[in-house]
């Protein structure tokens, strides 16, 4: 991709950097479409890397600190932090500034957010599909949004102008962007990223629970399937519990159609009823050749894992 | 891993070539471990790519025709293949051969295999814990077992010596090799490989059912963690179905398990119990760390996924 001619944004501050912020950060430099970037953090730790790895050329300690003459603004923290922060950043920021957010719930956003906009403050809500299990300000990098999507799900607050700004930002460093209502986006979310979310943290737990076998034998054998469900139930624990705490209805509407579907495989072992069993583990096979297609997955085999081993 | 100066076996038959069976088939000549192999296979394609990839060096349509002269035999086709299987080959065994399969199920294998074996024929039941979600004999690789471990489950008609040839035949080719009850090992592997096999298979046929979010929106936005459980959701129906039938008791018992904490976490998010959700997803954590620390996971963030924009 090549440099925009003139930055997008003169400034902008990231409300966070973790890892989802400072890849943001590392993007959006690569492809040189701010004039300058600051962030503010809660932790000291944080914020001496974020300006070691040259990710910041300032982070502050306090919000309202950082969105001073920003005319981008991207929350990065974990929702349930988006009300306090709101508050305590609203009178600080720039006439025309542009707010956005990267949250994986949408609807509660927009219901916390714009009640708290001041006059002149543009909003758009937004939710890249991209991460990894890995946490904080070192685990980012460049390509994170690189062919993945960045949904933006525009509510009452966001004008169209800001709308296209953003669409030409996400863009810019590789993310397709598309738009939908945050309700909506609440309910596809909860069955491709939420409730995958949720058994893998419950099988996990279910495993390390158990008195008849070890934990010792569940990670020797793990290879045969456990270790994939161990990888996002690794993932940041403070942003999940406010993405259920955010989502229930659509999380709780899913995961009832989940249990009445596992009940009936139940049933079908219970009866030794082969058929139905083929059956089901025939037409999901499908499913995966085509998110590959769609370039949302690797084709290799096991993921293209390395085999541990090669790296000792 | 150095060649071995005389060959383990003269002679190993391959009941079934598949992902399994072609790896050994890999393996074993990679390391020189036996003097010939051969293999039967039902379908007249699966002969032709074995012998054409140079797996095998003559590939019978039945088995009993590969098992003359074999002193080392695995079963390497689903487990609801036995019974027949073992009634066709028994009369046409070699006094001194061993006798071995690779079913993830070992109680209900034992239980099927003993009786049908003539005597002066060793068993030892076995099972490498790997795999991947690829199918047929182009499928396999030597390295599948390296680093993995191998489970045997001795029985009554399991000599030492055979136990002992086995242990040596496999970690010749770099699996870590383990002995266990039977029943033990059903345990075992219903949670760190059937329950999760199910659960994948599950939630994959759940996302595909729904009305209200389409299939390409599962598709598009499956990078939030769904496409993780499409893998092994793709895994072959015929070898997973003779799974949950011949393990039925095991499986039910910690699928109970799973339910109910499945239960607890819905409750937790009902009544918005933060605390309780994000002690749960916080212990999970630790989990991962110990299975890469136990050489069993890559350490890289994201399975060391390429991104699949990469191949294009």
């Amino acid at each position: 991709m090549a440099h925009l001619e003139a930055p997008l944004f003169k400034k902008m501050a990231l409300i966070g950097i973790g890892l989802i912020g400072s890849s943001i950060s590392r993007a959006v430099q690569k492809h040189g479409l701010v004039g300058e970037i600051v962030c503010s953090a809660r932790t000291k730790d944080t914020r001496r890397v974020a300006k070691e790895m040259g990710l910041v050329s300032a982070a502050y300690e306090h919000s309202k600190d950082a969105v001073v003459g920003a005319d981008l603004v991207i929350l990065c923290t974990p929702i349930g932090t988006y009300a306090k922060l709101m508050e305590e950043i609203a009178p600080y920021l720039e006439q025309g500034a542009l707010v956005t957010d990267v949250g994986s719930v949408k609807q509660t956003v927009v219901d916390l957010i714009e009640p708290r906009l001041p006059e002149g403050v543009d909003f758009v809500a937004g939710h890249p599909v991209a991460g990894s299990e890995k946490s904080g300000p070192a685990a980012g990098y460049a390509d994170l949004f690189d062919n993945r999507w960045w949904i933006l799900t525009p509510s009452e607050k966001s004008t169209d102008a800001a709308v296209e700004k953003l669409t030409q930002f996400c863009s810019a460093f590789g993310s397709n962007v598309e738009q939908m209502d945050p309700k909506h986006h609440d309910l596809v979310l909860a069955i491709t990223s939420h409730v995958p979310h949720l058994i893998a943290y419950n099988i996990v737990g279910t495993a390390d629970d158990l008195q008849e076998v070890t934990r010792s034998e569940v990670i020797k054998y793990s290879a045969g399937g456990f270790r994939d469900f161990t990888r996002i139930a690794a993932s940041d624990p403070t942003m999940w519990r406010d993405v259920f705490l955010n989502n229930k209805e659509a999380v709780l509407e899913m995961l009832g159609r989940f249990t009445e579907d596992l009940t009936a495989l139940q049933r079908a072992i219970r009866r030794s009823d082969g058929d139905t069993l083929f059956e089901i583990f025939t037409r999901t096979r499908a499913i995966r050749r085509q998110i590959i297609d769609a370039g949302q997955e690797t084709a290799e085999p096991d993921f293209g894992r390395s085999a541990s081993h090669d790296e000792k």
